[in-house]
């Protein structure tokens, strides 16, 4: 009882210690939390959308610093230390900064790999997170598909289904990129399956039933999912066939026998080789649409992201895209898009895809990461599978972060947040191009160009460029063999890319 | 600004609508939180757990009710309600009852499939739900492999591991219980192949590299996890090559080539049946033992269920999981125990397979559901790869489950809760016997003895019992093809168990 005593006065003076100033979760901090996002926002991307962040980064030791190593010893004694990058304080990490345990405060662009989108400890998120529908959504959570909560039409309509794409009006919910991805590859195969039927109204065969209880055809039916050379798109054991992006991923694990059609290679700059790349999207168009016509176990989708994000930051065209659309229409083959790592803002579209300006919507475009929570978007009435329970789980989603989703879409609202990814993302690939003329062998084959601060380049010496990175202030991952990735959060303003150009140019020039 | 105003506002004011008393979030209302769990547990199990909670069901209408009907037609055209059960309104939910939209109040027996621990808006998880960890953990959700908050490794301690299972001192979190299981998978076959490699020290050749992208042999070895017939493991593609449970479950999915060995089918009253099922073990556990030897993709893990609980409440003795621990051990393959559904201490242990007594630990455990949170326990370090990266994904967990299944270990301490389901359960099987013996047709293979409140029997009409329930003011599921499956939370008492026998009472003689 002394203990439950405490914890309540405890939470009397509940503060989390924010670098500048204190946010707490009373009501009265509540109304400072509000205090602090009303600022005028007449001139969004000149002035800060959070006036007591940092001014920036601030390193006084080396990282890991002596407090950080002797945490991480203790960690490692019972959680696996050796991916670790950071041992980051979260309560002192505020907006685009992130805080270590040495009061280190590191300009964050990695950003839980590109998956905070409104900055640390957001005063509207706060807001949100300590909210009487949050408290009950985490304390009672549902089994959705048989209890469902009396505002979850409402809490879709207002959140997740508010920005669905074009096209797409109804989603499957998930908990993460790769239950996301799995449970679109189920829709498929269902709607694949019932139009080889003949139609929704057919029943199942007994051989199906009976041989789908021994893993066997023609109950579990050998068809495929195609996807891209150095695409990845998750790691259980649907969405790991799929992924194609480092060996260290897959080894090991048994894997579907399923296709990967070849990614384009582009060249850069864009400007000077423009007929090559053309033609290299012809022979990756003419090469896929070949694997479905061809392949053993029959195509039902096809997965591609619209970045390969961890396969190497590795862009097309939207005329490529356009092309995987023809050809899945021609062929009678779905088309998922995973916007897993690409969508909620950060190209300067809400969704990348909507770069591509396709006539014909994709068929379901998969989400998770900076949404916090996950799922399948879709449109079409026939990949709702003809019975109830085919797809199904648990918990089928999760309120909690439904409810996170919608305050994360409020805010990306109120601050115009998308159409900040895209001037400052002009301004960040600016800098970088202008660095890139000065040491164009530290800089390569920089990307993503009008894709917001979706921004890559190669470094011949990668890992060093990283590693470095810190030691001025600048938290920054890569991705593929020799990418340095650029993934900002949305609140990344001009005034944090001055720092970041800043930082990059004494790398390349030291 | 308004609406933040107005948001602010209502924070200040919010209250969770409780059947008989009102639960704030602000300090004065923690307080009272804390007063409502603060009584004398002197005599826990016949004194009420909570003293407001209602003293019965309450059914005004027919379910669903008008408003109901009309708020379902509403959520369906977002939301697949085909297998909608119940549309529910959690705050006035409390304790063992779950509330709707016409003021109907039901005796939860269900509790979300297995998933709700100590009651609906139960005061020390709202305590903990509104704690400032729990809106750090919310609002800065990490990619906790590479950027982990300086407090996991006490979060951890003091939650999730202070729970191990005997003999197992690590755990690689997971969201769900089907990527709890299928990481567990991925764990047992790179031991495996690390093993037939010759140690962890052994590099990957260059052919396993390179036929791993390709999802081809030897780097995506044909190894197989063989399940039992019936058993449930989940739903995405790995576990649901495990899953045997329905066919609806596994039509048209694409699964792999893995084996099932035969679960016991058990006769009842077990003392009427001694040695025909120790024969019926013991011909099950041989042909175990001939898969594992002879199945053409050899066989690195066993899952096995302690209750198969989705294929119809199904059991087996101690001397049949021992049974499996010999085998696995003596042809060097692993065991792991999906207690996804029996943990968390409804059997009357915390861990179900702790009725068996087993002198050595299963190899992994894997758990979610109650636990609020999931993963696989484990204790032999050759199942942490030998290489960073190889089990790895962008969240990795969730520190906010995390928390919250600390506090459900806390509550479940301070109330006593295993011993409450443990004398309970037997309070409510003597129950169910008594009614067994005057109406046998209708309760058949009464199951569950002396495991707490894990019990189950099959009725012949089980879809209309399920049904009538409900106007009886029961909440109750079923399992398999013909079992009513009872899954209280573990706050379900005596006087509980007195109000559900009185329905099943009524249910079978009318």
């Amino acid at each position: 009882m002394a203990s439950l005593l405490r914890q309540v006065a405890r939470l009397r003076q509940f503060t989390l210690h924010l670098p500048v100033r204190s946010i707490t979760t009373n009501a009265q901090s509540r109304a400072s939390a509000a205090a602090a996002i009303a600022h005028d926002t007449s001139s969004p991307f000149e002035q800060p959308f959070f006036a007591d962040e940092p001014h920036g980064p601030r390193v006084s030791t080396p990282i890991p610093g002596p407090k950080s190593k002797k945490a991480i010893a203790e960690l490692n004694q019972v959680f696996d230390t050796r991916s670790l990058n950071m041992l980051a304080n979260y309560k002192q990490s505020y907006g685009n900064y992130i805080a270590d345990l040495d009061g280190n405060l590191l300009l964050d662009v990695y950003a839980q790999i590109a998956s905070i989108p409104v900055g640390y400890n957001n005063p509207s998120l706060l807001l949100a997170a300590t909210s009487p529908d949050m408290a009950s959504a985490l304390i009672n959570r549902p089994a959705l598909g048989n209890f469902p909560q009396h505002d979850w039409a409402s809490i879709l309509e207002t959140g997740i289904l508010k920005v669905a794409p074009r096209g797409l009006n109804q989603v499957f919910t998930a908990l993460a990129g790769s239950d996301a991805n799995e449970t679109a590859y189920k829709a498929a195969f269902m709607w694949r399956r019932q139009m080889e039927r003949g139609g929704a109204h057919v029943e199942f065969s007994p051989e199906e039933i009976e041989t789908s209880m021994n893993n066997q055809v023609p109950g579990s039916p050998q068809l495929s999912i195609m996807s891209f050379t150095s695409g990845f798109h998750g790691r259980l054991f649907g969405s790991l066939s799929t992924t194609r992006s480092k060996p260290i991923h897959k080894l090991d694990i048994p894997a579907f026998d399923w296709p990967q059609a070849p990614f384009p290679a582009l060249k850069y700059p864009l400007e000077e080789h423009v007929q090559e790349n053309v033609e290299e999207e012809k022979r990756c168009l003419e090469q896929a649409e070949r694997i479905i016509k061809e392949y053993h176990n029959p195509v039902a989708a096809v997965i591609v992201e619209p970045v390969q994000s961890e396969g190497g930051d590795n862009h097309a065209s939207p005329a490529f895209f356009k092309g995987i659309r023809e050809i899945t229409k021609r062929n009678n083959v779905l088309m998922i898009v995973d916007e897993v790592q690409t969508g909620i803002g950060a190209t300067g579209k809400f969704w990348a895809h909507e770069h591509w300006n396709m006539a014909q919507p994709p068929d379901m475009v998969t989400f998770s990461k900076k949404a916090q929570t996950a799922g399948y978007y879709f449109g079409n009435p026939a990949l709702r599978p003809n019975k109830p329970y085919r797809q199904f789980n648990t918990w089928m989603g999760d309120p909690a972060r439904a409810i996170l989703f919608r305050a994360i879409i409020n805010e990306i609202e109120r601050l115009n947040l998308v159409e900040n990814t895209a001037l400052t993302g002009d301004y960040l690939f600016n800098g970088l191009e202008r660095i890139q003329r000065q040491y164009p062998e530290q800089i390569q084959n920089l990307r993503g160009k009008g894709q917001g601060t979706f921004i890559a380049f190669d470094s011949p010496t990668r890992d060093a460029f990283l590693a470095k990175a810190k030691a001025l202030g600048i938290n920054i991952g890569g991705s593929g063999a020799k990418a340095v990735r650029l993934r900002p959060m949305l609140i990344f303003q001009k005034h944090h890319a001055d720092i970041f150009l800043d930082a990059v140019q004494k790398l390349v020039s030291s």
